[in-house]
């Protein structure tokens, strides 16, 4: 007997080493993996540490409520007069973060101004939309819901609709404190939720790392490309861009698209006509058209066109393929998202209104 | 030296004992929760086995390869010509499997002329469309590809589209072995993607197992109202309807819509004009709003329209809410899905038309 409960208290302890052995083995390989963040083991700084690129961070806070509340609403109809479109109807998680049209179909089939950018990585932009009239993703939320050629609701109407829902109440609640719900609150939750779509991982963070067999020569020779011809100027950091507001048609007059404005529509400053903000290269083969005003579906006219407008050079064939190669080794992992379920309308509920 | 190789051994077979017996734990729980189909433990036969609704099966047949690719096609926009409407645009797993809209919207902003019924176990319908137009989901699928008012593209459209993306040539040779993509295939993953939206464990469901706490006193003798007013006479079986065509207005004329002929348009009989298939009531308090013509958004009002125009009673406010109960105790497990990631377009992908 006494020798049976000896026997049974090592078991708990050899299994409990175990235990140990399995999860510190787990940690020391999500450390290789995720963790090193340019240093090499053994603590040696990679020299890839000083690339003007970073990786994209694989840990964030999180709050897991908030995050959950947000996604909820970013899959929210309800959100739109018609109870038809969504955050996701023009910033779609299957492709790209983005609807890949010229510009997006909004309420009555009105079609926007611009090119839908993508939601994936937008919280590493400077400022958000085009010419970057909202300082942050909270405030970019707001916009859409209320913006007549887009879901064409207003802030009074979309939060009476969900103050009409009681599980919405009670996942306000959970998460704000408050009794009522607020366009703020929404925008913060909607935020919350789409600072969680970053897509890490992609084979040019995984070389970032020092994982040299994630490129291949062809790949390499983009990048230094990329770098030799004056793009990393203004596409660097985490997202390859969005940190940063340019002319379009620096070298050259763009003079395929001379009506819109871009940034001088927020400073009023006559310097800022056909100023933009860097849009984000992370995914980039995911998210055609390209530019604000879509005018090309191909990534390596894309790249042309820059060349040409903001550089003032022209790229052999060669050098195109190349830096087109190495866009192509910014694809991420994309989100892993459980589509929502949602509550159903009350009596209570706003009904949705198609016209 | 000795006794630590022997504690070792012990040890393994305690942790394999322990292994054992979670298993079995397991195994016996799950037979209880979901392999039990109405018997009582011990083989006796449970009196609800023969109540005339059946508990939605938990386990199917189910190729995963298959079912996969249909997903991604589910919410693939590139079928429509748009670009931006998918079949779960009017048929939002979000929402019950439908839009909770009087009708679809469709391209350009076009209304469908009649409400959208729920994908959720639409594999226990005994055709398909109000009118049963479509013998199976298979043959229901290629339906809103090319209708102008849904998708409006057209098949050979929509099969070249997945036919210029490398990766739904991959997918699709994998499953049906054949080098060219068909319509006939791509209805035939999406059937098999929509056999796999049931919803079962719903109270009921559960009560049907003889799990009598799952259901209060009230919504049973809703249960007993809907038996003993007739309601069960059309609604019955797994999906709790849809396995028969009835005339809408028997008791009584129905002369809120007089113009939608339903069977009629398939059959031609004059028996089947104002005929269509009962709808199932599964998840009925997700898809308002109710009935072909959507004629109202309340529950309560559904269940007196139908004593009134089917059975030709008026019930009091009371049997009205206790059916209204029991009808909310058949919401069933949602199902739980991961928003697929779909692959960029290429070169020879056709573009996309808003117009």
């Amino acid at each position: 007997m006494k020798f049976t409960v000896i026997n049974y208290l090592l078991s708990f302890v050899i299994i409990n080493v175990a235990i140990l052995t399995v999860a510190i083995a787990g940690e020391s390989e999500r450390q290789i993996g995720y963790g090193r963040g340019g240093r090499m083991q053994g603590g040696a700084v990679s020299e890839r540490s000083k690339e003007p690129i970073q990786p994209i961070p694989v840990s964030f806070d999180y709050d897991r409520a908030k995050v959950e509340l947000g996604k909820k609403l970013f899959f929210e109809p309800r959100l739109s007069k018609s109870g038809w479109i969504t955050c996701n109807s023009c910033h779609n998680l299957s492709t790209g973060g983005a609807d890949n049209l010229p510009s997006s179909i909004g309420h009555k089939w009105l079609f926007g101004p611009i090119n839908s950018p993508t939601v994936l990585n937008a919280k590493f932009n400077v400022a958000q939309f085009w010419d970057g009239r909202a300082k942050d993703l909270k405030e970019q939320a707001k916009g859409p819901i209320a913006n007549p050629m887009e879901m064409a609701s207003n802030h009074e109407l979309a939060v009476s609709v969900l103050q009409s829902i009681p599980e919405y109440v009670g996942w306000f609640k959970e998460v704000y404190k408050d009794e009522k719900i607020t366009m703020d609150n929404v925008a913060d939750a909607i935020a919350a939720f789409e600072e969680t779509l970053t897509t890490p991982n992609s084979r040019f963070d995984w070389w970032l790392k020092d994982y040299d067999d994630k490129l291949s020569e062809f790949e390499k020779e983009g990048y230094d490309l990329f770098k030799a011809k004056g793009c990393i100027n203004c596409h660097n950091g985490f997202g390859v861009g969005g940190n940063s507001f340019q002319k379009f048609g620096i070298a050259k007059p763009y003079d395929k698209d001379t009506q819109t404005l871009g940034r001088y529509n927020v400073t009023k400053y006559e310097k800022d006509k056909h100023v933009f903000k860097v849009p984000l290269l992370r995914n980039i083969e995911l998210t055609a058209p390209y530019f604000h005003d879509a005018s090309t579906w191909n990534l390596s006219e894309a790249v042309n066109i820059m060349a040409e407008y903001q550089l003032g050079i022209t790229l052999t064939a060669g050098e195109t393929n190349k830096i087109v190669a190495f866009l192509r080794t910014l694809t991420g992992d994309q989100p892993s998202i459980i589509f929502p379920i949602l509550p159903p309308s009350t009596a209570n509920t706003q009904k949705p209104d198609r016209n």
